[in-house]
C-alpha cells in the first residue's frame, strides 16, 4: 500500500475544529487541486464558494444544525453551475439547455469530483474535513443566503481546519456487496455478509454509546430513507431553471 | 506543495492503455480506496461493477464508440444504488422511497466521491484512467447488458489501466472564474479572465491539430451544451423508480 492510498483509507470525517482560519494561500492551493479533477467533457460545470461572512455562516449552520457549519477553518460550498455558460452563450447567440436530467447528473459529478479532489487535498496537508449534505435541509434560503443566480444550486458544503477532534472511521459495507463483476450480484446471494456487516455496526455503536444506541447499518439506513425529508429540492431546482419539464 | 497533491495537480486523462489486466488484488485495492470516501448519511448508496467479458465490453463500447472502453486494464462501471436498501427494508417491513430528486443526488453524489477516490488511487499506483460520460448515450442499454435490477442506474464508468500514452493536460479555468467569496460573483465581473483563458485554450488547439482546430473553450462547451443529447435519461431513470412524480 502506498501512502496516497494510506491517506484515503485513513479517511474519517471531523466534526470539530481548533479556531485557526485557512489563509489564502492553503484556500487556493486547495481550489487549484479540486479544478484539476476530471470534468465532464471539459464543461466545468461547477463553481466553489468560499463562506467567511460570520452573519452568512450563522445563517448557514441554522439550516445545518450543526455547529461546526459555523466554527471551522473555512467553509467551502459546492455549486453546481451552468450560469457562466448561459450567460457566455447569449453573447455568441447560440441558446443552450441545461434543464435536462443529463445536465442535473453532470453538473452534480462535476462538483463531486472536484469535492472530492479538495478532501483528499485537505488531508494530506493534515486538516480535518466533513461534507455538508445538511445544506439541502433547505435549499432555497442557501440561494437567497448566497445570492445564487438562476443555473446554480447548492449541492453541498464541507467545512475543513485544524481538527480538535480525532474523529473515528465507520467500516464501510463488505466489499461483495459493493462490487460486482460483469452483472449485478442480487442482494440475495450477499445477504450474510450483510448480516455480519450489521452485527459488527450494532456492537460499535452500543460500544461507543455505553448501551444507549445499538442500530444496525441497515436499521439505521433504512431509518433514514423511510423518513420524507427534502421534498422541496425538486422545486427548487426548477426554480434555478434545472429540470425543466 | 506535497506529493499528494502534487499527484492531483498531475491528473490527465489516459485513453490508450497496454494489454495488461488488472489482477484481483489491485481491484481489491481501489475499490477499498473508493469505499473508504464520505457517503451521505452512511447510506452508501452505489456500487462498482467490474467487466471484464469481452462481449459486453464491446457491447458497451458501442453505446460510447471510445476503443478504449473495449481495450484497458479494467473497466468499472459506477452505479447509484437503492436495491439494497430496497431489498433489506422489505424484510424489516419498513418501506422506503427512492424516488424523489433528493434521492438521485445522494446517489449521483455518493457514487462520485467513490469513483474519485479511486481514480487518485489508480493514479497513486503509476495507473492511468478515464471517465467514460458516454455510456449515458445510452443508459437503457447499459442497464440490459448489465443486468442492472430496479433501484440501480449506471452513471458513467471509468477505465483503468497501464498506460500506452502520455495523456494531456488541458488548463481549467481561472480560479477567480470558479472560486466566490461570500456571494456569487457575475460572470460579467471575471469576463476578462475568461476571454484571456479562451485565449489560450484556442492556442493550445491549434498548436497541437497543426491549425486544424482553434476553438476556444466557450466555443466547446457551448456547443456541446447546444445540442439536444441524452434526453432519454431522465425516462431510463424512471424506469429504474427514480425520479418519480
Amino acid at each position: 500500500m502506498n501512502q496516497v492510498i494510506d491517506l484515503l483509507k485513513k479517511h474519517r470525517s471531523i466534526r470539530k475544529f481548533k479556531d485557526e482560519q485557512l489563509d489564502q494561500d492553503t484556500i487556493r492551493e486547495l481550489v487549484t487541486a479540486a479544478q484539476a479533477a476530471s470534468t465532464s467533457s471539459y464543461v466545468q460545470a461547477y463553481s466553489i464558494l468560499g463562506v467567511t461572512d460570520p452573519d452568512k455562516k450563522a445563517a448557514l449552520r441554522e439550516i445545518s444544525t450543526q455547529p461546526y457549519v459555523e466554527h471551522n477553518g473555512h467553509l467551502f460550498v459546492f455549486l453546481m453551475d451552468y450560469n457562466r455558460h448561459v450567460e457566455l452563450s447569449k453573447e455568441k447567440g447560440t441558446p443552450i439547455d441545461y434543464d435536462k436530467t443529463e445536465q442535473l447528473i453532470v453538473g452534480t459529478v462535476d462538483a463531486t469530483l472536484a469535492a472530492q479532489n479538495l478532501a483528499v487535498a485537505a488531508e494530506s496537508m493534515g486538516l480535518g474535513m466533513c461534507y455538508i449534505g445538511s445544506l439541502r435541509n433547505d435549499m432555497a434560503r442557501v440561494i437567497e443566503i448566497l445570492e445564487l443566480p438562476k443555473g446554480v444550486a447548492p449541492l453541498f458544503g464541507m467545512v475543513v481546519g485544524r481538527p480538535d477532534q480525532e474523529g473515528s472511521q465507520k467500516e464501510r459495507l463488505p466489499f461483495e456487496a459493493v462490487y460486482h463483476e460483469n452483472t449485478y450480484t442480487p442482494v440475495a446471494e450477499v445477504k450474510d455478509a450483510i448480516d455480519s456487516y450489521d452485527a459488527r455496526i450494532s456492537a460499535y455503536y452500543k460500544e461507543r454509546s455505553g448501551g444507549k444506541r445499538d442500530d444496525s447499518w441497515s436499521d439505521q439506513v433504512i431509518g433514514m430513507l423511510g423518513k420524507k425529508q427534502r421534498l422541496d429540492v425538486d422545486q427548487v431546482l426548477k426554480g434555478q431553471g434545472f429540470l425543466g419539464q
